[in-house]
């Protein structure tokens, strides 16, 4: 069970490039292409002649040409033209509002209707020179909420990334969860700690000292359906900690967006965002190695976690004040999915959004 | 949904040596061999000893013996022999009738009593000296009608081989359709073209000039259950195209034999019958190779083409003036299902076949 | 359908070291850990707070600790502690009894009230200086039943691995069976026969000719649930066989411990306990690498007679003389499992043995 009224990053922006991209969104088969103007459309990857997938086939002047029989289709899911055939006829196929922005490609799965280009997530540090972002894409075989609960409960840090980025100290301090709106914070405070060793690596990226005492912080944010942006950060105790000046500090956002393909597996964009030494590209594809590397020590853990939870689907979990972040989210989730379904009550049609356009009709000719 | 009353390509005669060789076909696990005659028999894959597979066995003096525990079995299903026991009681196995034609293992998974050898498609090309035969096998996840309409409208040759053997020329004229009893026939005549790579080749192959404009024709016959027979070559323009005397043109039969596997899979057996150059054995290992290649484009398509339709089982597709020659050949299929159909309810027993002669009977020892 | 109230090897003791050790048995996800004083732990594989899986945990001074988020489990399925948390309402996982003996760990997945240790088999070789034991693992997809079968009718060897142990006088003695209470033996006496390769290799091993003819002996014994020690060997013909005097003869003992994974799958502990050479350890690896090849010559067969059986799960099979063992061991475990269904109707909580100690409770929060 997802959200389909709202925004899911499908893709960056260099995945759709002069070929047809196709990804499995919310279960939904989907192609992505640019039309004439460069700007992206995202369509059922289903050409409406054969039911062949439209991502095997090539874009030519902005319309998308599928690779079986040469049907031309449009940006709006409307075939333009076929060799040899007229094409007022033909039924359209699902065109899902999307939106290039921040470098990343947004997809509204649910109704187009209510599609809301002001309801994509601000991330103010995009497109901005001050700030450099690097990141990756895990496909990963688990419900997307697991890897809210995740990224909302960082105690994880200190037992599956032990060697880079979790510590003791963590344990030892209880995080706070606060919600305001959509939103859940959890954040956590360590004062006058030892740095982990990728922190270290990131005060001497900065030109600091790597071994004096620190104070570290992580702020969690949750927003729906699935993102989570992390501040975390060091600064030489004493001095502020996040709010310390920059020349005591070394601090990023990580950056999650998680995108489920089916109920039981997500496209998992991370990436970090920082604002010191932004234009050193050599450190950004070096944080962005080692962020790989850390967060690839998860999946293991949320598939096999996956199949424990499948094998028994209605045991009981704790929760914990450590999982205040995931519970929050979950309820947030939960509110979601049921506006969903009192809408889909009220108008099964609309409701059912823009991948019922194209419904199934009669029988195979 | 697949017609059992009718021949199926099951092997190539070489696949059929001095081993047994299992293969499943139409959803029965086959085992065939060669009998003291070097007569081919098609049983069903299972001793009825302790259900092991006997094409893990071996041919000893025409006997098909188990690789378990030595049970003998003959071509006709019933155990000869196995070592200290009495045999006369043993259930028979189901004999699948079998035939070795042109080089291909023909076998009837349906009723025995209606098997007819006369049915067999008959190939004039095969052991027929002044032509040359070559061609492979793809094991392909599709229902075998996706690989008739493919075979049937080949406008696709202009999108997925557009290296090899497309052009936009064959968008430019329309098919033509045909039916004449169980046979479906769909034509495309083009006058006055240039020739694809693959033609060049062949034409050059043949001793003739590659670089004039030509007539190019694609007759395809399809025949029930599931074989196409395609008509294809070129000509130098203005001699009659297909009826263009000899030294005019390189002409050759694409040849296509379809074996469902199971309801979502295929044993696609496809090649070539040429009657130029027959004797020159590198130019059929060249073919070969070419053929396979491009025949190998489709596969990527029809399995993903396939994977839509099993999303959307009930979508309507468009049956447009190009897909007449695959829609008459479903319409012929539809037919032969049923027959089978309604043969099954008049005499449920027989119509079931030879795979029911030893039919479930009771609980395990 | 496996008995669930009775001793499975799970592992072998080196299998369960420093690291939790994970595997699936009769259906249950299961952990084994040693404690502070080395003993083995077996539990479930479900971490309560919020099931991660415990096997990716570590092992921190006789505690399972979570990989995950830190909890520290106890040898007896009760939270002994985790970090910034009180732990003493954390609801218990399922602590399985298990017993390490002979080298072997052994458990029970049942009613853990019903767990007795005196019902563990007794490996007479094992812990004996006089004996020499090796072997190894296979993990083959079928069910447990069809492994007895193929160990309690030994004509199989003629076929399965006739270029080592099999024979063609296998064939031509009949074996006999007998039934005494829960134990199956199936015994084959063969007089004045060559001795096949594996046999020439032992008799030289052990300093004895071997080229003469021998007295060879095939004695199976089953034990429930799913145990088959094999007797086998050869002597200089005419010195008594089985009975012959330690320096006329080879044998061992073909140890067969089948633990079921799930209803189609099994964890399959193969080896061989000799009493000639005990020390002699190039020989244990000899032996060993040998058996290894001989034993995976059965793999492929049983996988694919349980595609076959799941394919026609009702077919009839035959069952014969030389099928008495497996018939007779069958028997008795029907036997086990219609005692634990009477169990399970009289006593339904109870007797779902100990995995149903921390059932599923209520909605997930």
């Amino acid at each position: 069970m997802f959200p389909l009224n709202t925004w899911y990053v499908a893709a960056t922006a260099g995945d759709v490039a002069d070929k047809p991209f196709g990804r499995k969104i919310c279960g939904r088969q989907m192609v992505f292409f640019r039309g004439a103007d460069g700007q992206v459309a995202a369509l059922e990857d289903w050409c409406p002649h054969r039911g062949a997938p439209l991502s095997l086939g090539r874009v030519v002047d902005g319309r998308l040409v599928c690779g079986y029989h040469g049907l031309q289709m449009g940006c709006d899911g409307r075939t333009v033209a076929m060799p040899g055939q007229r094409v007022r006829g033909f039924a359209p196929i699902a065109a899902y509002p999307v939106v290039e922005r921040h470098g990343f490609i947004w997809v509204w799965p649910g109704d187009a209707a209510l599609a809301d280009p002001s309801l994509l997530p601000d991330l103010f540090w995009a497109d901005n020179p001050e700030w450099a972002y690097g990141g990756g894409l895990y496909h990963i075989g688990c419900d997307y909420r697991l890897m809210v609960d995740n990224l909302m409960d960082l105690t994880h840090e200190t037992y599956v990334h032990a060697d880079s980025i979790g510590q003791a100290e963590i344990d030892e301090i209880a995080p706070v969860t606060k919600v305001e709106g959509d939103q859940v914070i959890t954040s956590r405070y360590m004062h006058d700690i030892p740095a982990p060793p990728f922190w270290r690596m990131a005060l001497r990226s900065n030109g600091l000292a790597d071994d004096v005492p620190v104070d570290r912080w992580q702020v969690c944010h949750f927003t729906p359906p699935s993102h989570v942006m992390i501040e975390v950060g060091v600064a030489h105790a004493g001095h502020g900690g996040i709010d310390a000046p920059a020349d005591k500090k070394a601090g990023s956002i990580v950056v999650d967006f998680i995108t489920p393909e089916t109920e039981h597996s997500i496209w998992y964009f991370w990436g970090m965002a920082r604002n010191f030494k932004p234009h050193d590209a050599a450190l950004t594809a070096s944080i962005r190695e080692g962020q790989g590397k850390i967060f690839a020590e998860d999946l293991q853990m949320l598939e096999q976690q996956q199949r424990n939870h499948l094998l028994h689907p209605t045991r009981k979990l704790l929760g914990l004040n450590t999982d205040a972040g995931g519970v929050q989210a979950r309820r947030i989730i939960d509110r979601l999915l049921a506006a969903e379904q009192a809408l889909a009550a009220a108008a099964p049609a609309a409701a059912l959004g823009a991948a019922a356009a194209a419904p199934a009709a009669a029988a195979r000719p």
